[in-house]
């Protein structure tokens, strides 16, 4: 009997907003996986901290790189993908042996993050199955206390990483907006919300769901966490 | 002292899939609200059915209309507009009399839905407190088995109620999409999808995390229920 890798959505935080099936697996498992930065806990292993089993076995995954190595470096990809490989095959070898394991993913396990280079890697050889959570931008738009989109406005959800040119374009020619991985993009993304008329209506929604959760205007914003989303609410349709 | 009403996402339609929180809400409350059509249960209703107090006390609202005025139509706007004041009344009451009420949203209370049109009519008046849900669209990617965005990717949601050549303009210049609302408009979205050059990659997935969850590509479906999404998954940076 091969066992099953659970991907699970932890949702954007709060212990209490990871799905009820998400609740039972991370607390029935004997076997957990998850990232983190070398020599931190990680946010997706503190989501569940004091939820797990008694005998629980951990399977941290330390990444190798963060931001020392700039992302159009070959390097990059190349010492990734060994990363991948490298802690893939503990994960595979569990199910194989017929054990169950859970690996985390923050917010979703299918919208961007990492969770999803080890399930390309995992699928073709043992059963993984997906519990989809709430995205971290569902929590920031919640916290900005008003809704995101109504009637027939189009969404955009862009990363910052993008050029500025082709990040204004987007931020123009959309009706609401959500943008990830601001961090060291923050002035960029400054200007092109500028450039596109739109500061006026753009948030900066920082640990959404988490200690610490801020909601600015974007345009008053100095530094920018790795936990933060910016947004602008669409205008749709509302009887 | 005020009562509170919480805007509850349900999540895309497993119960599991509701979070800790809105699990919590959902059982322990007295008073407990619905969107329905005249004469039918209702997704929201049969999501929580099994849950609720022995004691509950539920409010159903029963659209007006849902298809028979078209959205263009002046009278719909004014039906609408009448239909969530009255049923709003009954709510804050509820609120002004010291009660906790619990009102249903499908997917996330926050993204596209009918319970908007309640927030900004009670959240002048008493207070509303929103726990974020996993959106229907999230399933939807998690049926197909493949993530919905990698790396740089932009994802674009956009309703097929936009015109043909508006929606084939976003089909073409998005990297991920998600369609929501198709019903009646599934052969405006084809053709757009086809004019965008992008049929090979189209996926319609119905009935996301419920009963009769199906997959098939978007070319081979004739024919589309309320609760079904089109997507194209991103193609972007994977290590």
């Amino acid at each position: 009997m091969t066992g099953t890798v659970h991907g699970v959505g932890l949702g954007p935080g709060a212990a209490d907003l990871m799905s009820v099936r998400a609740d039972r697996l991370v607390r029935g498992t004997r076997h957990i996986a998850y990232f983190r930065k070398a020599g931190r806990m990680g946010q997706a292993r503190k989501i569940v901290d004091g939820m797990l089993r008694a005998d629980v076995v951990e399977i941290p995954m330390d990444y190798p790189v963060t931001t020392e190595i700039p992302l159009e470096d070959p390097r990059y990809a190349a010492t990734l993908s060994g990363f991948y490989e490298e802690v893939t095959a503990p994960l595979r070898a569990l199910a194989e042996a017929g054990e169950d394991v859970v690996v985390l993913a923050e917010g979703d396990p299918f919208f961007y993050g990492s969770f999803m280079h080890l399930y390309t890697r995992l699928a073709p050889f043992v059963p993984v199955r997906i519990v989809p959570g709430i995205t971290g931008m569902t929590a920031a738009w919640a916290a900005t206390g008003a809704p995101i989109t109504w009637g027939d406005d189009v969404l955009t959800v862009a990363p910052a990483t993008l050029p500025e040119a082709a990040l204004t374009a987007r931020i123009a020619g959309t009706d609401a907006l959500v943008v990830m991985k601001i961090g060291q993009n923050l002035d960029k993304l400054k200007r092109a919300v500028e450039l596109a008329g739109r500061m006026g209506d753009a948030w900066l929604v920082e640990y959404a769901a988490m200690a610490g959760e801020r909601v600015r205007k974007l345009a008053e914003v100095e530094a920018a966490p790795y936990f933060s989303i910016a947004l602008i609410h669409g205008q749709g349709r509302r009887p």
